[in-house]
């Protein structure tokens, strides 16, 4: 005779599992798991982030002159996670439907194929992002430090890998990647957001970045930084219509400081400069420079008016 | 001959702590750990987790058939945790008395037993915030990702957990939980909370909720948004009184947008809508849609004046 | 044959690989890895943690009568580990020089003699810390509570580590520390702020405390405040002068609500209270108090202008 | 450059690979394993040793009134290991004709679901065995001493799981338990053995029994006993004769001392009694005493002649 | 629906359990594990031999200077476990009468320091042991090739730790340390038998001595050596009459060839020399040097003869 | 107070390893390990052999076109853990001298290079053993079989590895690695023993097979069988001679039965038969057939006789 009732409590678990997937008409008949994994998807995360900096991220005792076979195994075995857990997402996405088990892993692994190419561009990428928070702030003493230690770069290489998987439709995977940045960062950015080279995050806590934002090069963003959408756009029948631009379009050489919020698809214009804690839901021009005062000053509007 | 003074260090060290028992009025006799441990509460977390949600948090490799065995074996595991964990709270609380330590543990036992029996509560109300999540968030693709991905559904899990062992006494063990949550998620609810069923956090970052707050029923909160005291309340000769009402109540269908503070046993009205960086310390009633310019107009006043 | 062009990517990642080398003037000749590793980093972390704290924060069955054991050996093996990412900072800085590699082993060996004398101190400053929070907080049921459940004390107990490596030149490893606090706190502590005794931060998510700021004993700071630098101070030729003071000091007693940002070279008087959400960047005498609405009402000013 | 030159030998190394496959008429095209795995065995002799002895050989903290939901979860969770392992071999047998890979999973899961069901009889088999080897060694204090600590016990534990398998056609996972017993406890039991209830081997190392010996009930042996056979039978060309007969039949309650060898398909009669090191390759009546002097006055013969 | 029939076979073998406990006298009401554990012994060992050989089966990054800082947090945990595992013990022993538990363990702690206190001379001895191994085997390079390869040698670290605990009464304890031993190297050692200083046994492989053996100063055995019983000493009444002296007594200096049998309580007197394969049952004078041939000449009997 | 007296325990093994320390003359001025470990040693044995059978005995999940990758990475790790552990016996023979450092890291870089490159004949002649026990085995049903689960494979495995690493002078890797062998499958083979292609050990437990020791081609022996010394040859003023040829040579095609027992440095002819059991110290030429009984016939000697 257990302590506890278990038998009992196990039974109506049972009963409450079997409503939800009911209301969710799911299949009852059991099976195997039938959606990725978090933990298969931070070990990969894990493997793909010690192929692309192997000697800095990679194995302690790893050697520069073994860095080919390291980097080789490793991405060989990520390879093959990403596959298996490409193939649960496009299952998953299926469910409803008759589909060809084959075709579907045939169509993971093109995709898994069609990633792996993009991991040289990646590390490209990512190592302008370390010089940009090398660059962007003084208190950096070596590329170094920037790479091992800002919050910033590490959500930047779950952006950068989260962003070639939401664009190849693999969006569930995309997001598990991506909510690992936020929970270890929190950094949130949405895996569809479009963002250039060089981009930099000091402190990063907070910072909000949307599906449809598109960023330019060298973009700098302090702490707590919204880049949100105001409204969900909605057709004639007031329908809500995924998939349109309502996140900001952010140009190049701008630089938002902490605090601010910048809300809907309106455009920071080339090498703006916005301050900290403003509330700005239109256009700002190219080159401006604007503070709650000047923004008050400029609309005759308190802060935060909207 | 050790590289490092260790001895003298050890010695200093210990004579630290004897100070600090000594002023704590602390045992320096030696026996075992009196406290609850992080890790073991952590456990503790998984498992239950793993069987609320087997086929979707649990072991990779289970499959649905198995779903019983393996939630009646983890559920049990998992409280006699439980059952030793909160024996340890139940001593500590009681280290200056001369206990009967049968009696506690039997004391522990039948809140551990309780518990349990609340678990397919906890996991319908947790059906219920992940409904709200897929049907509040227009980017959600399915209730999966949101079970997956959300911050706000971790959050939850822990809340739904931490609550029960807050109403039975267990603070401590329920506080743990509750900073785990905060952790991982940058959301902080106080277990204390009364949070009513189909509640959602989008984004989630920074949401802080106070001990004594409540929360009806689909209820939806964006980032950074406080349900704060305004201040202790005192008795007559200024001595703080704990445990009386000093947070928000939020009634039904309310909707409160990022970065709002309310404060204070203030109510907000069912459906209210509160705008986003709004300050409110006052009712606000229902159907009402607060923004920091209507707040204004409204009162006179400038925002953020307190 | 495999799924994928590994080959192909490896050699491509090589060549990112080699033109980020040779943009850095970096060695392409091989050999072991020349810089400190987040992993050990966390591992020295976590037995420096359970050595000053054995029996809330060290192993679950330790036994208050061995504890001296366990923190020698745990002690020992933590400085030895320090001695060796010590010695990687070093070389790593000393990298473009011909050093001798000897002296550089017996100077971080020396570094590391010293962090060690200091851990007594360390301790009893932490326990202030506990006090400060248990006082600090109503809501706080027992100063065990406090140490296990507050993430403003884990903070703390990062940053009481990072700052003595951090003054004895050991930035980088400062810097992983203190980043993982922030990782695990979403507080932000750069490891050269200087911090009196009595330090509380309450929730903390947010709290940004930047590399120049000092701050007294018994102060009090609640989320998402900053303490952070208005500009960096350039010299007559307008190049950045890096190490100069450029962050607040704020005085004994202060106490600084929710989300207030106070930037530059400022001093917050013994004794003032900061209200929640302001903005300042001016000196605050001693034992004022300062809301948004003071603020407004003194300068004339709207929130937030600069 | 890596210091050794580890490109050729992995060429040369794939180089004698690819010539063991073609000389084996293997794929060389490919593909996942398609063997089991020895490690994957182990997991499953332990899965199956703790579901069978759960509160003497399970894990440690369980506890008596929790063993049905330990023993569900893991029985369950080694039985799907049984057939993945089992689907292997299968195929593995069938990997040089055109099999129908869904009829092999079938018939692989049919013989776990049939060895499933026999494991209460093992159990009760193993209990006779545990009473045996009690009363067999006068030192033994206990039933669960024997259990815990003899080897002949560990070998029979593995026996009993092997000789089904063997006995259904998976003769591979056979083998792979009994080697494992094998080099845990030096005794050597081929699967294929048909061992009666109470049987004792006491100290055990060097014991050898073969493929189709035959023993009875309660028979007891003593350390390097060998069951061999003489010779293969041929047929009437020459022709090995796999299969057939011929290692010893041992009839119920014989005891075998320490070194003897019977060799070939001979019977040792009821009761009869085997001293130690005598060589024997003729039948033994029911009820005789064998020794060395005795064998050699009985037949003129000198002991080891052959 | 598992795909096993989970519950028939779990309700089976709790029936096999429960006929088992009944034929035991066993509880059937459930509670803790009443045994020692395997594992934890195998800690425990591992945990000793680490502490009594510290640079040299101690953690492979041990530094010499910081050994007794290892040696004492490891003893201390090894001497808990000791505690924990013999207070089973005793209870075990104990399990048909109603003990005093606080009485029992204080008991096992009392036995736990007694054992503790022996440690010291337990390395002396085994250092004799080494340096016997070293000049015995005319292949030895090294008394640390000694320590690090020899089978023997870690039969007799298992044999010193088991014969105290053997002496103090927990054989349990005892029988599973030396049949890890066997399992490890195939040399099966009583925990009680007595063996001097200096002890060497080459090879090793299916050595065996008995309960009762006592074995003098620098004696030497060669593989496949049984120091046996000859049967068991019995009463008037013909029952066994358990703890009387049945095995061998070898005096010091005596050296005993592979294979060779010595069984009853006869004595080899100092200096003896027994050649392989020869059977014993009789006393051998000091120094004399008997083979099979010699055997047979002074007795006119052929080998193996008894 | 500990419950044990730990502090004079460890003081006491501190005087006892000082005692042992002097009279062995090594230093007791600390440092690190000096010896090989035999954690690493097992670890470089299972990396190499998963490379050498990557997908028999390599990781559960590889796959064979991703074969190249994992050897490359895996080899590269164990050599460079081979150099380490190389390194450290190299020093350990030269403790008593003023050794070059770099010089000795360079030899053993040398050694563990010259190692590498005889990895593919290593698995090449592992093939013919495979082969060999495949077809010497009537029982065996494939040469898969044979890899998984023959104790002859496993020990041959081993010495394949061991004894090139014995011919460059790492005799006490070799040692670790031939010890291992023993440990897990009872099988004694000294690292030193040359052995040609093809060879074969059924059942195996108790084979010993000495230093010196010439084994032909396609020999095949079967358990207990040893190869040992008939006493160590001399030199004229009665010292030891090591090194000596001193245990036998088989020549090609030789059969050796279970318990035979050859010493000394003999020659068995070429596809000589050797009985169970038999004793020899003499030449046996080639073809011949050896019983017990016809040995005792051919030389007028009982069996054992030397």
């Amino acid at each position: 005779m257990s302590a506890f009732p278990i038998e009992d409590i196990v039974a109506s678990l049972q009963r409450v599992r079997h409503d939800w997937r009911e209301s969710q008409q799911r299949s009852q008949a059991g099976g195997e798991r039938e959606l990725p994994s978090r933990q298969v998807v931070a070990e990969l995360v894990e493997a793909l982030t010690g192929a692309l900096f192997p000697m800095r991220l990679g194995p302690t005792d790893l050697r520069q002159e073994s860095e080919n076979f390291y980097v080789a195994h490793t991405l060989d075995a990520a390879l093959h996670l990403l596959h298996t857990q490409a193939t649960l997402e496009l299952r998953h996405e299926l469910r409803h439907t008759a589909f060809d088990a084959a075709a579907v892993s045939a169509d993971a692994m093109a995709r898994a194929r069609d990633f792996a190419t993009q991991l040289p561009a990646i590390r490209a990428l990512l190592d302008t992002d370390v010089m940009a928070a090398y660059h962007g702030d003084p208190a950096a003493r070596s590329v170094d430090e920037v790479l091992l230690c800002y919050p910033g770069v590490t959500a930047m290489i779950h952006h950068r890998i989260a962003h070639p998987l939401y664009k190849m439709g693999l969006t569930l995977l995309a997001r598990i990647v991506a909510e690992r940045a936020h929970a270890q960062t929190g950094i949130d950015i949405h895996p569809g957001a479009t963002i250039g080279p060089g981009f930099f995050m000091d402190h990063g806590t907070g910072i909000v970045i949307g599906e449809t934002a598109v960023i330019g090069q060298r973009v700098r963003l302090y702490q707590a930084v919204t880049l949100g959408a105001k409204r969900f756009p909605t057709d004639a029948e007031g329908n809500l219509q995924k998939g349109l631009p309502r996140h900001p379009v952010v140009e190049d050489d701008v630089v938002i400081y902490a605090g601010a919020t910048i809300l809907g698809r309106v455009t920071i214009g080339k090498g703006a400069t916005i301050g900290g804690n403003v509330w700005i839901t239109d256009d700002v021009p190219a080159g401006a420079s604007v503070t709650q005062a000047s923004l008050q000053k400029a609309k005759g509007l308190r802060p935060g008016d909207c």
